[in-house]
């Protein structure tokens, strides 16, 4: 039985292998931990991608009809097959009907309450309250929606700073700082960005804690990742939020790369909001809805400033020249337009897979399967020109590792020879980060990327 | 050749029924304007309603297989046939190549610059220049963005008004209030709804500079839709944005009802900004991705706040690690998130038909178009128990007509009746909205909806 109570990754595997009679570092071992994945049906709800398909000029080491090793889903997760369905249903309404969909829908999906589709199974995914989740516009404009009423430096002169993770995504620091400027601060001064431990590339939670109950009294909001794009790093996110929010500060998160990743209990760790896209590991395709928290003891707070909409208007009225905004209460009354019906479907139909297990049971799975990548990658290619820059403790990461390579050039040949043995991962800046995704990823796959990665370091004469 | 010029609909379309030798009544000469319609084959390029999947409990007057007569285009537009191509290709590129789909498209349409494929089709039906056009999230959300940049009362203290039109759409007024508010101020106080002019539902030119001449120098920001979703009044948007800017305030529109439905010229008239949904008059379907235009001279004014985000920061460090935002120049730099790829390539399918045609082309068959059906209203049901009270001046309106009941219960009979003759209109409040599109309706359905009508009276016992 699979838990979550690994602590020594390498120690566990062996174990395994060891019940399992086969050597850890060989391909049986893989396929004998594919054989005992309960979740391995769940890769045939998605549409794999071909080699030939993600290769460009001659693939070398596979044959074209091959399946792809896709390692990518932290960026933009795999299409499930009923997606194309869905999607097609809704032009069938469109098409057929017109307007009329909104009321009268052959599959029971009236547009006029399209988000109901998948607002109680996004709220399980995260571990929220339907009352607490909304699914809306895209990531970054829905954080600004919940800034303009969590962070107002301006009611408390005291209280105007905001707190980040070290290198946090370009698009959230943008947002920050133009938030700061809205308001007439310079972030310069109001900006605290973290910088990560000594020798490291994350951060330790002590930094965390101590910077908070240093300069909490002067922050008005802490703006934290759950798992840190780059890094890969999951932060404890109910820690901080505890120490922040008993200096008075509000909590918000970023959980792209966290939800559909990590277990998440957002209702019960109190966060004050949050915010995702659905694109990564919630599959719901390129520039997807996106998704908000907002803790239910701030349902019925209605005196926060708030950038309204009608659709955040109570239902009954939403049609009626009745000119009053009645919030909804709860996440719902931050909607502010009608939502993308073809997108709210295409997150649907991956919400629906997710319905068929748990975040426990992928998080299980995906515990065993990056930890089998890193046992791999330290067994086989240990101070190979790279530098794991996750942190080790697999309750302190995702399903991600990234990779710092040392030399520029080397990365960018690995990374180019990777795709012409039908392996797609994530190169960005120094980095190349790879995310075995529970859901569709299997060990195998896991085994046949570091082969690969073995023989290329080897052809470019990096030793072992 | 039909002109811009018409001023006295009734004689315009008397005229034309005597050069075509028909009965200005009669079902001869729909059939007549068909005929002689240059843009009728742009019908087939949409997917037309059948009867039977609009009508819920039996049909009377038509078979079911018939057309249904859709005038319900200022509400949802009706699907374009190559909108599922188009999103079936997008989810054929998902599905073979993930993420890869961003650089490397097989109908080379690369996900990364997506939104290049609308915005100079964009800018054309709008009378904008390319760097004024941005293709992102959803109209209020919009509408919160650029007013967070051009609505700033607390840089000039005694500048801090807003001034809409009469009954405002919810959602704008519920934007407004909610800005004014943001500040610290009292809608009470800051905002001036305009009321209609005396025993009008819309209000004179007249009336709106002289409020602007008097207010202008306390309003900040003069809010007014294009064309006015309930009395279907087309404002002088020029004239409005020369006087408001004389005094010294900034120019806004929401052109939900007008974008594909009037000649706008929004580069030339100087207007400061704007803001559109797509689902419309634009056939991008429900929940559509929405338009917002930046004038030129605002497009290197980078000192004005903005809520900043990557995709509207500079393409060529879009995905490094470099924190540092550098706005693109006009609208563009006004993205925050990177859009959804099913609504550009959905609204990119209706844009592609207009590219067949022109705004000019497509004005001049509505103003036909939309004055028969007043020119019918008036001589079939002049007086029977509604009134039209949208600007009988065919420049001061699009193509749509609101007729007023008089009696609620006439009203509900109506458009209950309307149905079951396979007729679409949109029904709200007081108002039956009727709005004949050039793109796909013709003359004939406008006849077959004045007879129906006609019927529908008679049998309530409404008097001739
Ligand atoms: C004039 C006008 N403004 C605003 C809206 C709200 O649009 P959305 O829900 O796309 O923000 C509508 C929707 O019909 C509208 O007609
Ligand atoms: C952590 C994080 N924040 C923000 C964004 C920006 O997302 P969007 O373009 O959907 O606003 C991304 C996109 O990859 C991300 O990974």
């Amino acid at each position: 039985k699979i838990k979550h109570g690994i602590k020594d990754v390498k120690e566990f595997i062996e174990k395994l292998a060891s019940r399992g009679k086969v050597d850890p570092l060989s391909d049986n071992f893989a396929r004998y931990l594919d054989e005992n994945d309960k979740l391995r049906h769940l890769r045939y709800e998605f549409s794999i991608p071909k080699a030939r398909d993600i290769v460009s000029d001659g693939i070398e080491a596979l044959s074209p009809e091959d399946d792809s090793v896709y390692f990518c889903g932290n960026s933009l997760g795999l299409m499930p097959r009923r997606t194309r369905d869905l999607v097609n249903q809704e032009l069938d309404v469109w098409a057929a009907s017109g307007v009329v969909g909104h009321f009268k829908h052959k599959h029971n999906r009236p547009w006029i309450s399209i988000e109901d589709n998948v607002v109680e199974k996004m709220a399980e995914i995260v571990g929220a309250k339907p009352i607490e989740i909304a699914v809306m516009n895209t990531l970054t404009s829905n954080l600004h929606l919940l800034m303009a009423s969590f962070y107002t430096p301006n009611t408390k002169k005291t209280r105007k700073k905001i707190l980040i993770e070290p290198m946090a995504f370009p698009s959230d620091l943008y947002a920050v700082e133009s938030q700061i400027r809205f308001h007439g601060l310079d972030p310069a001064k109001e900006l605290i960005k973290m910088v990560p431990s000594e020798g490291e590339n994350f951060v330790s939670l002590d930094s965390i804690l101590k910077i908070i109950e240093k300069e909490g009294h002067t922050i008005s909001l802490v703006l934290f990742s759950g798992v840190h794009y780059y890094t890969g790093q999951f932060f404890k996110m109910k820690k901080i939020t505890e120490a922040a929010q008993k200096k008075g500060c509000i909590v918000g998160f970023d959980l792209s790369h966290a939800v559909g990743n990590v277990v998440l209990k957002l209702h019960k760790w109190g966060i004050d909001f949050a915010a995702w896209c659905s694109y990564k590991y919630l599959n719901s395709g390129p520039g997807g809805i996106a998704g908000i928290f907002l803790h239910e003891k701030h349902a019925n707070d209605f005196n926060r400033p708030r950038f309204a909409g009608w659709w955040g208007s109570d239902r009954k009225s939403r049609f009626q020249l009745d000119q009053q905004f009645k919030p909804i209460p709860g996440a719902g009354g931050f909607q502010v337009s009608n939502p993308s019906v073809l997108n709210v479907v295409s997150l649907m139909s991956s919400l629906d897979i997710f319905s068929k297990t748990s975040m426990v049971h992928l998080r299980a799975k995906s515990l065993v399967l990056t930890g089998y990548l890193e046992y791999l990658l330290d067994k086989q290619l240990n101070g190979l020109g790279f530098k794991i820059i996750t942190p080790r403790d697999p309750h302190q990461r995702g399903c991600q590792l990234s990779l710092k390579f040392l030399e520029e050039n080397i990365r960018e040949k690995v990374s180019k020879e990777l795709v012409s043995y039908g392996i797609v991962v994530d190169e960005r800046n120094d980095t190349i980060r790879v995310a075995p995704n529970p859901m569709y990823n299997n060990f195998s796959e896991v085994f046949r990327f570091v082969k690969a990665l073995k023989i290329i370091m080897g052809d470019l004469g990096v030793k072992v």
